[in-house]
């Protein structure tokens, strides 16, 4: 192998072209190889493999900096950067994490993996080698679906004026994760078809020197086009023209669906889901509302695939439904806004990504009141790395005035939360979709989610009172069996199914046949759900632990290590009821 | 008077051209003695008028709609939508608030203050027109400062593809609160010069007819400009010139100053700061540090009037100054990467403000540990209007991993903070600069704050500790004294100077001698400081009593009635101590 003579960027200088070709190859199919086996990002990668070779090739890492945008495309770059075993090794295809990461290698600058950040950090680090006096050059590497983001733009503008050396190559395949949104795109397309040479450039208005490369998976025309741009001494667009999933044929052809795999995808014939999930609750539930109301609209910023809008889907809503893009910013403000004309919206993101909305969610939402349904998807504590956990968006969401946010413990529940946020028009409300198993209990909920902070005693007992908020309910109820075999009384067991207030009238009657108040969260403590609890019982005598997960980014820990960790076991549990027992005899 | 018999936009129908050119003159008179004498936003509004005239003429408000962007602009538009006795009556000159309010007036869309977020709420109110199948105009104003932040180019993406009636009115000063920065600027001159005739056009690029319109200050050309466009099918941008300050030589002349006024500026012959304060502490600290150092370098989003960011101090710093333009977002993943890099960054922004970087601050920041300074201004409770509060930075900042939030109470804490922050390297730190009196103890603080979390005792005493936290450490001295007036002993008073944790140790030596603890915290109780304070207590027999801000959105109510209804004062937290001890007894 050729790759046997290529460990670090160095390395690469010392073979010929035809050599760098067989190099793809052999790169190309460890990429297919080890992502079939352990899942990740696929097409991304695929589609860079030439590009990294001649980036490399033709810059000096590290001192040459590459910033990678969201690094779903960094697979290359780290089997040329001393990590290649990560990839020739099956029993070491875990060592290494998906995205970049400064600790494995001086080739990789930041910890990466929400998306559109990259101008604006290299553009950080061509301003610091500027201010202390060097001349490398600072790359940033963003595709073409990255650049819808507000961020991207607020770094581009900011990088055009920088008056010195910044290369932003655009890793242009003509796909986000599903289809581009936006008009950009249109643009990005007229530049293709033109070969770069129409007059109307998006980066040259910003002021950019533009050059295009047509073809991106070509090493040979790679190399000159990075030679070009090299040492440049303007703020510089490389636009590239490369193919999402390169070949690999299933991932050219159905590129949605080949971004990112799960173990053994390529193995299968099809990947038929396995009966009813929360996901397909949910797009059931607004495909039947859509069809009794064109006024409700789904809305997705660009990741429709993680809670199964799938095309299919899509199609069935038609105008009924809108891809932002990656823009999570816009999507909120659009749903108020919608929300506030008549219309009836749902916008589905994920736990992490909501994160970039805070202001969003504030100002043009919950300060205009507007009657929006937010559904956030996997909100919990998991092994994920440490770009992508699910821990923060009960302290984050929790804590803006006039917000809803509430935690269906099963099927029922949510499906009832679903149609009464749809019903009234007084609130922005977020449901946090439940996360881990499906449960229905086959019970009907009519609750009236209007008379907020309403918590249900689902279990009437004496001494401890255990709330379970969301996807914790069910380890509340395991907790209740294990008091009851440990200590001999049943306690009481609450669903709050609110995240955003406490039922103070609940509480305080708790203080009559009770001592323990216990409340469980699958998400991070600080500023979440149950210090609410805690300080609401902060001028009596009633005990209060708050489980939940600590504050700190984790990165690919098991998540039963992190369960043991945060004490959110029975045993672990008990034993911390008992040492209040005991401090009381 | 011709706005005698103007009430309502279609009033302006009836006028000729020559009278709407008088009501301009009259219009822009009253604004000027009006935010004279209130304080306001002067600049941006004196340039509007005569746009404002000319969109309702040709317009028919509130059918059509039209969206403010930060609505610093909309006087004139209240003047002309029902609301002018707030303009023309000095008794009424409070009764509306500075920016649109949809309580105020069916002609006004959205609450809004924060800039960017009109083009995404118009592409929106477009959207429910479209499902619903009406026929109405859609409009968005947005100045070309505004144009700098994310959330507006996100909006711009999928404006340009609703492919139906949206027309964004770009309302070009060329300038922002201060100088423009940023790419777009340099496109949006050539524009300018070429009378909207260059090839390369930004908002061209984006997929929008483009029409150009030199006179924004002009009524006539602005009718015919606004009636070209009028009903058009397509997303439409209307770039228009205007002077920002039109009318008023000193506000033409000196646009950054006059942008927004206290009250009696046009008074004064000149506005000489009074002495020592917050603002000039800090602009000597870094202009002295950045001498010594070449890699310290100041940033700020487009507000630096807000902490003394002067014109003569920007012009010190030279290169080891940038303005982003706003562009909160891309300041914070820049400074992190200027930090990552070597440089020392210290990035100041308002407590309001910061709220658009939530994700950037988790993910670009603290996940990548950079030692970056950030400066948080106007972190108070106050009479600010709704959106503008600063009580929500502490659950914003403080439950994010590897921050620390740092709370100072007097010069000499907050210079040693600065001073400690720029020489660490492992720590993202923000500091919640003191806000209110300057005080200066004349102590000087040595200080080692790599001690995370380290509270410090100021006076040791016994059954009470006050637990003060920055602005409010002095009231919890005044509490001190009050406890001891009333209830004869002297209660433990501590600094926490940290707010991004616990003080563990000292938290638990605290139960010797002690049986409450309260906080005070010049900010939003829920997910903030001292809810952490309550759930450490909460498996003992500590009573903790949090006081702060309730979590809601106020609107110009004065700080003294805040501090009334969240018992803010020395009586009342009394009051509340003695129920917990006549509890007890």
């Amino acid at each position: 192998m050729i790759l046997d003579r290529v460990n670090m960027p160095d390395d690469l200088k010392q073979l010929s072209i035809n050599e760098l070709n067989t190099l793809a190859d052999e790169i190309r199919e460890l990429i297919i190889k080890k992502v079939n086996t352990t899942g990740g990002h696929l097409g991304p990668n695929l589609g860079i493999v030439e590009a990294t070779i001649a980036m490399h090739y033709v810059f000096n890492c590290p001192k040459d900096k590459i910033v990678f945008d969201v690094s779903h495309q960094c697979y290359p770059h780290k089997i040329l950067t001393g990590r290649k075993e990560g990839f020739t090794n099956p029993e070491k295809y875990n060592i290494f994490t998906g995205y970049t990461a400064p600790e494995e290698s001086a080739c990789d600058l930041f910890k990466v993996g929400h998306t559109s950040t990259s101008v604006s950090l290299a553009a950080g680090v061509a301003k610091a080698r500027d201010l202390a006096g060097r001349d490398e050059n600072v790359l940033a590497l963003i595709g073409d679906g990255s650049l819808s983001g507000g961020e991207a733009y607020e770094g581009l503008n900011n990088a055009a004026v920088l008056n010195s050396n910044i290369i932003i190559v655009i890793n242009d395949n003509d796909m986000s994760i599903a289809e581009n949104a936006g008009g950009l795109y249109q643009n990005l397309k007229l530049l293709r078809d033109t070969k770069g040479k129409a007059e109307l450039n998006f980066f040259k208005s910003l002021g950019f020197e533009y050059y295009y490369e047509d073809k991106g998976n070509d090493i040979q025309a790679m190399v000159k086009a990075f030679k070009k741009v090299k040492d440049t001494n303007k703020p510089t667009v490389l636009h590239i023209k490369t193919l999402k999933g390169c070949g690999l044929k299933c991932a050219e052809t159905n590129k949605e669906a080949y971004h990112w795999i799960l173990p053994g995808t390529l193995d299968k014939v099809s990947n038929t889901p396995a009966g009813e999930n929360y996901n397909t609750i949910t797009t059931d539930f607004i495909l039947k509302k859509a069809k009794e109301d064109k006024n409700i609209i789904a809305i997705s910023p660009a990741t429709p695939g993680a809670y199964g809008f799938t095309k299919e889907f899509r199609e069935k809503l038609g105008k009924q439904y809108t891809d932002t893009g990656i823009a999570e910013e816009h999507a909120v403000a659009y749903a108020s806004a919608l929300a506030k004309q008549g219309a009836k919206p749902v916008l589905a993101v994920m736990s992490s990504f909501i994160q970039r909305t805070y202001d969003q969610l504030s100002q043009d939402l919950c300060l205009n009141k507007s009657p929006v349904t937010l559904l956030i998807h996997w909100g919990a504590i998991s092994g994920a790395d440490c770009t992508h956990l699910g821990t923060f968006d009960i302290p984050l969401i929790s804590n803006i005035p006039n917000m809803v946010y509430l935690a269906p413990t099963c099927k029922e529940e949510y499906l009832r939360m679903l149609e009464w946020s749809l019903e009234q028009n007084e609130h922005p409300v977020g449901i946090r979709v439940p996360f881990g198993n499906f449960i229905s209990t086959g019970i009907k909920d009519g609750t009236d989610y209007s008379k907020l902070n309403k918590f249900k005693i689902t279990q009437s007992g004496e001494k401890i009172a255990i709330i379970g908020a969301g996807n914790f309910y069910h380890l509340g109820l395991k907790v209740s069996k294990a008091v009851e075999q440990r200590f001999g009384f049943k306690p009481t067991v609450i669903n709050p199914l609110f995240l955003t207030g406490v039922d103070e009238d609940m509480l305080d009657n708790l203080k009559n046949r009770h001592e323990i108040v216990i409340t469980l969260e699958d998400g991070c403590l600080s500023g979440g759900f149950g210090e609410k609890i805690s300080r609401y019982y902060g001028n009596s005598d009633m005990k209060v632990l708050n489980f939940g997960a600590d504050k700190e980014f984790t990165d690919r820990v098991p998540v039963n290590e992190l369960y043991q960790r945060y004490h959110l076991n029975t045993d672990l549990i008990l034993d911390d009821i008992q040492k209040i027992i005991k401090a009381k005899v």
